[in-house]
């Protein structure tokens, strides 16, 4: 079993989204208004973010927190098994 | 207008639910392994807490992240009305 933290799921799921909206981490960073390598370490399960820095993220990619954290919660269900 | 901060209208639905609960700051605290002060400076708005706090208040609340989530955006549009 590989346990994976709700910060590293997190980073999953936000580096999916990007990459399917065609969003480089740089392009990303911008509308985040975060710097690049902050959203980097966010992809890399390294971060703890706040709901403020988490909403940041969510609206830059065009959808609601709640979406997010619910779409991170059914991620994390089936890494877990 | 009086615009509320993502963490004001976070502490007033989980003051609201707890509340509802029955629940007190002190009880609370305890669910949430976090201090009663803590809590209390949530409630008041105070903290802009991370995905895992947030996280160790739904469960305490018996909720998903994501229903708490979209519980304060709710709210958060009602107030903003």
């Amino acid at each position: 079993m590989n346990e994976k933290s709700l910060a590293q799921v997190f980073g999953i799921v936000v580096r999916k989204i990007r990459s399917e909206a065609g969003l480089s981490q740089e392009e990303f960073a911008v509308q985040c208004q975060l710097h690049r390598t902050y959203i980097g370490s966010i992809e890399r399960g390294e971060k703890n973010v706040t709901l403020e820095t988490a909403t940041k993220i969510a609206t830059a990619l065009k959808i609601k927190l709640s979406y997010l954290i619910s779409y991170v919660e059914e991620e994390r269900e089936k890494l877990q098994g």
